[in-house]
C-alpha cells in the first residue's frame, strides 16, 4: 500500500487515523499542495487522482480516492476494530455526522476554494479567515447538539470506542483551531477530541508528526 | 416514512431517485429554502435536521439526514436493485465517484454559500454564477475522465445498471445545465445522463415533477 497525502490535509489526516486504528502502515509518499503550484497537480499524480486532489491510496493496482470512500473500504476489508455499529439506523447516524464535516464543512473551507476567494476574487486574509470560520462554526453547532444529544453513550460521540465519526471530528477541530475558530462553544465535542487524542491512533496522526511537516 | 425535501435541492433529487429505484414511496413534507427566510431554518425542523438543511428521512422514530447516509441505509435495509458493486474495490469506486460530486461540487455551490457570497460578501449574481460554474467544471472534469475510462462497462458509469455513481450525477447535471454550465465537454458523462433519464426512477424525479415545483 502507498498512500498519497499531505500533512495539513484535513482528509489525509482522517485516513492517518483510520490506518492506525485497523492496524496498517502504508508506505507515505508526501504529496505538497503548495510547492511549485502544488504537486496534487501534476499529471503523473492526476493519472491516479483524477481531481488532483489529496488523498490517494494505492493498494493491489488500484487508487482509491476519497477519504470516505477510503475509510468504508478499510471497513469493509478489515471489520475490526469496526468503524460503524452494526445497526443500520445508528451506521446512518454515524455517517451523516461525518458527512457533516466531510461535505458540509471541509470542502468549503479547502485550500483550493481559499485559495479561490484570495485569487480571483480578491479577498484578504482577514475575510478568508471568516470564511473558514462561518462553516466551521454553523457545522460544529449542528455536531454539537447531536453530540450533546448522544453524549449519554459513552467516552466518544456514540459510544465507547471511535469509529467514522471520530475520524473526521479530530481533524476538523484540529483545522478549526489553526484558524482562531472559538472552541468554548462546543464543550462535547473538545471533550470528545480529547478521548480521541488520549489514543496513540489519533495522537501519532496529527499534522507535527508527519515527516513532510513544517512550522 | 415521512421524507421532508424541496424540489430543486440536488440532495432531495438524489433521495428522490434512491427511493424510486428501491421502490418505496415516502410522504412528501416540502421544506421551502427561500420562503420565510427558509423554513429549514425553523425550531421544529431543526429538531429533526440540526444542520437546518434538506433532505431529512423520518422512519421509525428516527430522523436520518445526509443524502449520502441516506443512500446508504436504504441499500443496507432494501439490498435489491443495488447501488453499490459486491467487490470492495469496486465499491470503493463508485463511492468515490459520489463524493466528488457530494463533497467536492454540491457543497460549495449550494444555496446557503451561494447566498453567503451575494450577501455579506457583495457579489453579483454574475459572480455568483461564474463561481458556481467553476467548481462545477473542476468537479465534472474528473468525472469525465473516471467515467470515460470505464466506459466499456455498459451504459451507466461503472455498468449496465445505475447506482450510486448516478444517482448523484443526474442531479448535479441538472444543476449544472440551470447555471449556464457548457456540458459539451463532458460527452460521456451527458451519455450517462441520458440513459438515466430513460428510467421512470430518475424521469419522475426532476424539480418540475415535484408537488412544491415552481416556475
Amino acid at each position: 500500500m502507498r498512500f498519497h497525502g499531505f500533512f495539513r490535509s484535513g482528509a489525509a489526516w482522517r485516513c492517518r487515523i483510520a490506518f492506525a486504528l485497523k492496524g496498517v502502515t502504508p508506505d507515505f509518499v508526501p504529496v505538497h499542495l503548495r510547492r511549485g503550484g502544488g504537486e496534487q497537480k501534476t499529471p503523473a499524480y492526476r493519472a491516479l487522482n483524477p481531481q488532483g486532489l489529496v488523498p490517494t491510496l494505492e493498494v493491489d493496482g488500484h487508487a482509491l480516492t476519497q477519504s470516505l470512500a477510503i475509510l468504508e473500504w478499510l471497513e469493509e476489508t478489515i471489520p475490526e476494530p469496526a468503524f460503524l455499529p452494526k445497526d443500520p439506523f445508528e451506521r446512518a447516524e454515524v455517517r451523516a455526522f461525518a458527512l457533516v464535516i466531510a461535505a458540509d464543512i471541509h470542502p468549503i473551507c479547502n485550500l483550493r476554494v481559499l485559495n479561490h476567494l484570495k485569487d480571483p476574487l480578491g479577498h484578504s486574509q482577514d475575510e478568508v479567515d471568516a470564511w473558514y470560520r462561518h462553516w466551521n462554526v454553523l457545522g460544529l453547532e449542528a455536531l454539537e447538539a447531536i453530540a450533546v444529544r448522544n453524549a449519554g453513550k459513552g467516552r466518544f460521540v456514540f459510544g465507547d470506542t471511535p469509529g467514522m465519526a471520530e475520524i473526521c471530528l479530530a481533524p476538523q477541530l484540529g483545522g478549526a483551531r489553526r484558524f482562531g475558530v472559538d472552541l468554548a462553544a462546543f464543550p462535547r465535542l473538545v471533550e470528545v477530541e480529547a478521548a480521541c487524542n488520549a489514543l496513540p491512533a489519533f495522537a501519532n496522526a496529527v499534522p507535527g508528526k508527519q515527516p513532510d511537516a513544517e512550522a
